[in-house]
């Protein structure tokens, strides 16, 4: 994928073929420094895989040739330990090189960098959130009972507030940064099959290991999870679901910043939002992204679950291979949905005459339902405005954001 | 959906239009109970409702009518409202009749309702994924030592055991399980737009009226959500997650089952797995129609997360209107192939002796491995089965299911 | 799938379970026709067969057997062709009923039987874009200079007509129309395998079978194609492009009818579009149910293509019984697509003074790009309305239409 | 999306942002020859712009400063358009400079770009798909008696031979390769809000221009198509249909090259299909990578046609953003699944004897359908093979597949 068509991966740079490398090698120099902990490989062997590691990455890496051994194998972790392999022989010496990797299978170092890809891309991801919540809380609470319309199936209903309205992107925000913070990101350690079989015969506990390198690697330890995908299934529900309470926001302001209801306008910025050709054109260029990342991750998350629900024998023969694109588009969305809602929350402009007139433009229809509960000729309990529960909803939604 | 091209839909009985019908007019009827609870409508308001709705019950619904108004309204609610009151007026007359719905909206009622058939739909998937997981639990100890071939990308690559490769099938079901274990489903009342404005008018408390309808219902209360929809996301990853869990035994199933590899065979029954025209077959319909299911629930799961990305205003003008079938969808295909997946692994048959043809005849490449880390020329520590921690992880699996 | 949650389907009747049953039986006595007419089967049977049916149809199908038949079989022709040879034997013999299905396998006749279905489909959504396009170019026609405000990204750009807005929706319906007059539908002919061989066995060249087949269904004859799925995934892609077709036009029925837009109303029907709740509302329901129609189709699409990627052997374990659904929802949804279309082109309401007004109110940065071309300082070619080719562009559309 | 996660990438290097780029100043430069052709811009404005980037292409491109330029833009062309300026100023001086892209908007050079590399895409698919075609063409013919087992919900069914089998996926290519040879790939060119203003006000002919710039590109005349976005769900459509045909033929052989099976086997090559840690292995990368392309592709598809469907005012507000990387998506897979397909049909490897050896276990239930048809206890028509039309149907594809 490329950064001119999804050009919002300027805002999600750890997630790129670079990052895996490295989060792949940092997998790699990590196991030998489970190797060497349980006295199997040689001491110094994981300094040393560091060292050559460092020194080799000075030179550029090749790409195309890394493309070309990862389309041999099916697989890019293969080419990989083969270089690193080839880097720490030079180094150290070939005793040395025959530990890395050792006791692993591709499918684990693989889904392991993944994982540590995504576990940094969640720190991004909810520290954005953070951000985009504060700046809605503050904006609600300023808003709280600043009138405006609602409307229903795009037609004016009844009356609300401002505040009311931001409280109900809050409360998306809320949930989705929660559902994050209860994600398990796991290991994955089970050798060839899942049995750790090789870990056995080098007289390692495969338990204590996985522990190990769990520890190091800032994940959960886990049984092998090869063909049975929850991990994986999971963390992309959630990185969707993000993406979709960010791009709920997006349809909003898309919406009432609209020339002809004009009620809010993204932050402006010199040089953001122009036209190839229109000279008087600010875009809502962060909304209008944040509705393109909403639509295309629900088909990733369809295509991982499809996959999940594919796998087959003890390491998928097509499923898995097929699941490792879509995954990485869900966390490079979900890492520019949460950053662009940040700048998008933080910036938001209303304007509370607008949001005025529409209103009034809209009645006495708003009322209608008011009246129509007012049978008995009463005078209505709120005559002005009919708010409801606007205001209390507003301040239960800034307190629960507040106590998250 | 037709019942013809998801024969499935057999085991899902609960999740028709009848029983739609029959969880709108209950939420109805216990928000009569709600409004008279708190003075506001008059006593014996609900008792009357309930009474009027068995006694309309009995006639059969015309659904052509119920269709097309249905689709003049956009939602089937407002069809049935009116049908409620109509009734409620024969047998109490209109004073009564008037608070049928009063202080909610269609959405309040068609959201609690699909979401009462999803409680119900929960506890039914949670009972076969019981008995499923039983079932896996008892296969997987009986044959955690039994000697079989693992493959990966569908060649043989190492031994397992048998009990391994049912102990990762449950490892799915387990947590599968514990995921919808800690869905919260909860009520919509928010009236109109989400203010409870026609409920203060009412002079009926929002939050407490919420959280007692709630408590009839035995859904949770909770703000409301006209346009935060991760209650439903939420709900609509774990059950395509759960159908995935299954659909990946069903895959093995399927693999071990042919002719050729012949490790495996669904449980027979008279009549079932027949042919229109080969006489000698017996087809694993059920394995077949469970990957059936899990092909298909992904897609649907898209559309609900598509749809909640693009809520707008204060109810969506079409993207709530096309979340309600594919949720549905997800309900019955989670339901059926829980359902499916207790009766398959019930009657699972497994010949341990195919499945030692199958290891014998990879071999010796399928200890090319051990031989490869034995650089020493000493004899393995495993020297004939290569089978690392197996036991140990069936007996993990075990041991977690049975503490689940 | 329910006509509650997708109500719509009231316009797509002739696609439920009582349709697929005639459409099999249909299916059958025609093929009992051909064996007739090669003289294999007994002369009669054809004729004794439809008597049978039309006797038994008269009773109601018993869909809770039907349906459980078609669980155990993993299809619903099975229990169907033993329904049918047990009609026959009671009215004409058990010599008679043995010809019932001879030759073909089930999958032939569900393949074929739902494209007896799709070939009926296509004739309804044919007609109605018929209708709906000749309105839409009455529209166009009409409108072709009425100045409105074009918007790109939702904001205002240049100035447009209303008729070329109308135009490029037309353009939309005529070549979804074109694409859907260009798919063949074919009969599935090739018995248990795809080979013809119990065809062969009983003397009937395969090919003439077929093709006479196919011309009593009115089909196009065509090679088995058991697991080439092309001709459904190309059906299925037509059918949801037709659906985004009629759902770009809702899209923007809906922004325009916003009650601060009121550029466009949809026509207004008694008892339409109402609100549970609010007495003011008239909600524009047929664009509602479009766009949720078309948010629908494409998971459905993406299903049909998945299991066609997945067909595997001779007939496929799973990917072939999870196509049956998704094809038949796609049916539905461009059905009730193309009829509503065809209502709401019919009585669109347009308010040229409105946009009028929107298009001032955008000025005079509507001309901006103008203004930056006439960088000398000459008045502009086109000083007050900016309209390029515009009215051309509508004759063409129309023009086009009425030649297509 | 990675090289090292979809390293069938390998395969489609015309696919990147460096293509990309290319085909967009490729599309500029093409369309100041349009200018100039018709008198308006200056003469040697289009060698002088040739000229400028091919002097400035000779640096590299600042990628991070391009990608930052299309966020601010939401989309890419805007910040080429620039640098093509500055480098048209600095060669020509700002007289010239200021014709590049006048007339155009960004959507126009976009859409526009992305089918010439469309173009060139389908060339190198069709290609792949004639050297695959033309090899199972002669697979079929070498085994068009050649006695093999078919299989039905994966079990055995009756006995077919392996050319037949073979002769099903040459339809599938040849169906494919039909459909793409269909394909009508047009240039976008409407100006700001498809309205050609400004080519109208700079005294151009918009269709001429339109006309002339197609020539150039050798992409199609037509009217713009902003939000009628069915060129390229026709496009999305037939790509995904190829993948899927392409699919459907490593499904098979990654079911027929187990080692259970046996009958096929993947062109072997050093150094492809090894393993992290199992020496033995020779792992099906081909098809292992077919098949995952094939589970991708279907989803991306879907998120083509919903933005169609959600296509929006004069151009779409998020709708547009979000078809770019899918369609992008579908290319890619679509020239890496021809060339796969190429390669693995050229070097297929079948055992005759092994599919013998399965057809033989299978007996005597391959020939039960035989036997029951045989009422009459007279000899089969077919004794030994019962292949039916088996051959015949091989000549037909073989035949077809040559006259296509």
């Amino acid at each position: 994928m490329s950064i001119l068509l999804q050009p919002w991966r300027v805002r999600a740079g750890g997630l790129d073929d670079v990052a895996l490398v490295e989060a792949v090698v940092t997998s790699e120099v990590a196991w030998l420094d489970v190797l060497e902990h349980f006295g199997t490989a040689p001491v110094g062997v994981t300094a040393d895989a560091r060292q050559a590691w460092e020194s080799f990455s000075d030179k550029q890496i090749d790409w195309s040739s890394a493309g070309e051994q990862a389309h041999q194998g099916a697989n890019p972790v293969i080419g990989l330990v083969s270089q690193l392999r080839s880097s720490l022989t030079d180094a150290a010496g070939e005793e040395q090189a025959w530990w890395v990797h050792r006791g692993l299978t591709s499918q684990d170092v693989l889904d392991t960098a993944l994982l540590v890809l995504a576990r940094e891309a969640l720190v991004a991801i909810r520290r954005d959130l953070r951000t985009a919540g504060d700046s809605l809380a503050r904006h609600a609470t300023r808003y709280r009972t600043t009138p405006a319309l609602a409307r229903t199936l795009g037609q004016p209903a009844l009356p609300t507030t401002w505040g009311m309205r931001i409280a109900t992107w809050l409360n998306g925000i809320r949930e989705a940064d929660h559902d994050l913070s209860r994600l398990e990101l796991p290991v994955q350690c089970g050798g060839a099959v899942g049995t750790s079989a090789a870990l056995v015969e080098l007289g390692i506990d495969p338990v204590a290991a996985a522990t190990r390198w769990a520890e190091l690697l800032e994940l959960a330890p886990r049984p092998p999870w090869h063909t049975m995908r929850l991990p994986v299934t999971r963390l992309a529900a959630v990185l969707a679901q993000t993406t979709a309470a960010c791009g709920h926001i997006a349809v909003d302001v898309l919406t009432l910043s609209r020339a002809e209801v004009a009620e809010a306008d993204e932050p402006v910025m010199p040089g953001r939002g122009g036209s190839s050709t229109m000279p008087q054109k600010v875009n809502p260029v962060l909304s209008v992204q944040l509705r393109a990342i909403a639509l295309q991750s629900p088909a990733d998350l369809s295509t991982v679950v499809t996959t999940a629900g594919l796998a087959a024998d003890e390491r998928s023969d097509g499923a898995w291979q097929a699941e490792w694109a879509p995954l990485q588009q869900l966390l490079i969305g979900a890492v520019a949905a949460a950053s662009i809602t940040a700048e998008l929350a933080s910036g938001l402009v209303i304007d509370e005459r607008a949001a005025k007139r529409n209103l009034t433009a809209a009645m006495p229809g708003a009322l209608a339902e008011q009246a129509a509960i007012r049978r008995d000729g009463q005078t209505p309990h709120d005559p002005t405005t009919y708010l409801g529960n606007a205001t209390a909803l507003v301040d239960q939604a800034v307190h629960d954001w507040e106590n998250s």
